[in-house]
């Protein structure tokens, strides 16, 4: 597919770099007669700004989204939806000092060694910014699903401190900084958070997103699997560098008769024993609670110096003075919410032409 | 996209059930004038295939591959080449007692639900037999990558013994029935398989495969990423149930200053202190080598019962007396190798498109 | 998308060189549950087939299609359907002497151009052989479509001689060999067809294409128009230099009071004064008949020597003694027809997708 | 693929309504370090302009693009391009009366029928406005073929008027409101449209479009050939209902002997004695001039009262009292030299991604 949309029904095609004009999104294929103005949006994105906390970049952005099309007396035509979100502090001055620098971890030998050129002001079309415009498609996403689908993130670790199941309350997601669904260990994160913030570092996390209310049958074999799109969907977010479904990597050590969750009768379809497959099997939704995982690594944006080497190939130190986050995985749980949304948007929609 | 394609230029259509009369791919985009026989692609296949060794499944399929297009006295031409494999075991009578059941942990019931309907010989279509087209496809690729790129697969682990980096040796992969890097690794294993066979149990693994050569570049931002296709990929994989890149997962307790790969002057491009990015940053290839990990779940066809429910929704019992593999993992390796290969060959094209 | 695919959601690949062992396709989409065999693709081949009279090529081609996956006991499930042809008569030979020339009229110099590579046996890739294979997924889209939809085509004009309206009559389509709806037409035709063939040269037609039965609403504005995949679905059969719609061309002298069908009020919906649109407003079906005609160029395989270059670029003269046909149009009647039925089929599912 | 989006590697998306608050499109694809900036863009958008002529719909638009993203310091970056029209003279009040109604020969019933809902204000989503988006794209796409690749476009026919090729001069084109090659004919055009205008009718016209300096080889057999694209794209432009390409439907009459182009031997690749082929063979460019033809029929936004029916189903009559185009052909000889454009740079970076 071309290089900055996904979906094959309900497509999304963003565009924008961090420190231009504006950045936005093309949403393509939304059914029509759906309820929607920017006030079903900005919610979502309000959930992802910058600022927030102390934990979060502290780039000042109002991320007002503005429909330019695709909508009619607040109801939605089947034309595409055309969002833009302007961009009002770029402050192009913090990033002028490392335009001739690779920062290590970034994307900008990658950028450069692809391109020839690339727009240094705050990482350009690489920076995470990008991801408000999946947090906006998301919310026309959840309209395309209906009430019946429930999506849900939460951060479930930050660098050496996870959640466990038994103390996974989803309710207490909303009442800290975090997306913590452990109210105890959101105040352990928010201590070591402090720390790292203050030595300059940051660290990784690990966000989980389930949906429920996905009925048996979702998904397309054997290359449009919908565990397949999610991975895809999911790798894709900055800085994220593994994927996982159900039990994922756990998996490796589960013996067959553990692995394989039991079928039991049941009023309404079959139950399961347990959920090790996260909802997916063979590519296609069984009914049971979709369940992923992905890790968001730590951001290289960090006071503390680190070796480098500049355009002309020679070496240099490279520190991040500007705005930075101690723990970028904290914003990636409204993006991966987002992502799940889209991603199962378009797997209804496949589902529907091909089922009727 | 369509269901059972994938790529966008180096373009693999794959079709057939695992007891229909044969199965196929068609691959389109391959650039013409590459020499290309069937000698090229079927010791690829002879290494995914079953009956091998005691480790993986009797089925007796020779699993000769026959090109029906896309050649010219021994050269590609540049049309689709359409490839057939005979299934010539099938076996039919080893599943009929199960049509009207659901394995556990199998797509059977998902199928059901979606479609309605399903072949139930051997898993039709979501059988593991489908992953010898990719394999087929795959040497295709290797031959697009050119002598440039090596690409090499091996088994990282197997319940709970893992390979450790120090032991690991790409050398030794070829000389043991389960594609592991460490020959002492690989008596440990033999010994713990040998075990779990007789149990009539089964057990997950992780795979991993490098690609070298890669040229810094390679990838499309933001949602055509390398490492998001390579998770795509990986993740379609039967039984696959989580991928990563690089450092994966343990990004999560990584620091700032740990997990950015520092930079350093080198004499044919810049150097690298580690390859906790796995050669990919912002979705480009680095130039350093590609680093994918994906874990397999063990099979649910196993000797021990486990409890299910029948189409009518009555609760029964799941015992699989037929052909199975302790460690489908194994077969696994061949398989992440070819995926990786397809994918790469599928962003050199694209890349040569944008960037000329 | 890819070369040798079309259609979003209904999704053919055909593959095959015309003198190779096989041609065939992989149909993807199609939805479960539609009975399916042989005996429902085999009389649409037939209707194609090489050999039927005197005016079409005397290639001898048995054209029995196998379906190798994709069904089970009957009915689709919902997976690939992969279509094979075998070729029995390639007759090589035919073909050796001009391996080295570029036939004026063909494709032969630009797939040297393209490719610096060609298979020069019978066309290769660029054989009309090809057209087989739609006309077999177009036997797979009519069970898509079901019974509600009806697909035909004629034959409108051969050479100087075009069939009126007022004498178009469906019923006498099937009892000529030229699928003429004017039994006078007909006979006019084989006098002056006659002539041509004597001659050793060939001439043009134009073909009309009909489908009823189709509901208002069916398409996808505005790269997507319902008339736009049908213009590109013709224009992508051998020979095909112009597609057209309704009035077509003949547009171009309408006034805006002409060429505007009215509304008038209708049991059943609104009807239309005429059908100048051919059924397509904006892009979407209006309720009425789809028309579609284009035209095909007279075949450059003649007996009459004409002017060339080989491929050293030395000035050389080609004449084709092998088997050919008159009018190619007459066999491509049957192939539009077929392409018809895949677009329309393919916006089906892509209709309800959006709408439910 | 998605219905707002054409192109596989030069991809555009288009998005915005007639009277919404701003149109646009969104290029991905496009190579960088192309020089880009507005001014490249807007002189194409002038010549499409409505307002230039009384020939043309009076509407006061000044179609001033902005570059939303994808450049930087006046180059591409390898980026999506988003660009960007507001809309400043809506003028909504004119089109409030018939908001119930369908006019004939519009979309507004099939829209209707489709969505079940319809942004009546200018046509919505179906209006001609959408082609200032494909102008813009067309300038973009322009820079990536480079200077070696002309395109221009003619007015060839308006109602009973053609202009013949003996007094087609390209030189002429800019020198009428017509682009008419054919100064003599571009007096009888204006005397003949004065009288259509007056009498508050229209009347349909055929353009014209050629791309020089295409060489030969540019093009995907068989479902993405280049003429196959070239018809989809023309068809999807408003109001066109034939596409052409060389010869065309006069290729009917054409015996073979005379709708090949003898091939001669040339300094630089070989000659042909004639262009019947528009520059296209078995879909692949020959390295002749590509030449299409499509047809557009008159508007039905006229004075002239036509029956219809309005949403209830009952009999009304329509009247269009607005702005309208006499002549809506004449703005389309841009847009059709932008869809070339598109669609040759399109095939020109899929022709680089496969042959190098």
């Amino acid at each position: 597919m071309s290089h900055n949309s996904f979906g094959t029904l309900f497509r999304v095609t963003t565009w924008g770099e961090s420190h231009g004009p504006a950045i936005g999104c093309v949403i393509d294929g939304t059914p029509p007669l759906l309820a929607l103005s920017e006030d079903d949006i900005q919610p979502w994105l309000d959930r992802r700004r910058p600022g927030t906390s102390r934990f979060v970049t502290q780039r000042q952005e109002t991320d007002q989204v503005r429909i330019l099309s695709g909508t009619y007396e607040g109801q939605t035509t089947g034309t595409p939806i055309s969002l833009m979100i302007e961009n009002v502090d770029p402050r192009s001055k913090d990033y002028s000092a490392i335009a001739e620098t690779f920062r290590p971890g970034h994307a900008d030998y990658t950028y450069h060694s692809k391109y020839g050129i690339r727009d240094p002001r705050g990482g350009g079309r690489a920076s995470a910014r990008e991801t408000a415009c999946r947090v906006a498609a998301g919310a026309v996403a959840r309209k395309v699903l209906g009430p019946s689908v429930t999506i849900r993130g939460a951060l479930r670790q930050i660098g050496v401190h996870g959640v466990s199941d038994d103390d996974w309350d989803w309710d207490a997601v909303g009442d800290n900084m975090f997306h913590c669904p452990d109210p105890a260990m959101a105040l352990v994160w928010e201590s070591y958070l402090d720390d790292i913030r203050k030595a300059g570092s940051s660290v990784g996390a690990v966000v989980e997103v389930h949906a429920s209310g996905v009925p048996a049958g979702w998904g397309a074999p054997v290359y449009g699997k919908l565990d397949g799109d999610l991975a895809a969907g999911m790798m894709s977010i900055n800085a994220v560098k593994g994927v996982e479904i159900g039990a994922g990597f756990a998996a490796a050590r589960l013996r067959g008769e553990d692995a394989a969750d039991e079928m039991l009768p049941g009023n309404d379809g079959p139950g399961f024993s347990d959920n090790h497959n996260g909802g997916v099997l063979g590519g296609i939704s069984s009914g049971q609670d979709i369940v992923v995982r992905f890790v968001v690594k730590a951001t290289s944006s960090i006071l503390i110096p680190r070796r480098s080497v500049d355009t002309s190939g020679a070496a240099t130190e490279v520190v991040t003075k500007g705005r930075h986050d101690p723990c970028v995985g904290i914003r990636a749980v409204p993006v991966g919410e987002a992502m799940m949304a889209c991603i199962l948007a378009d797997h209804m929609l496949r589902h529907r032409a091909q089922m009727g």
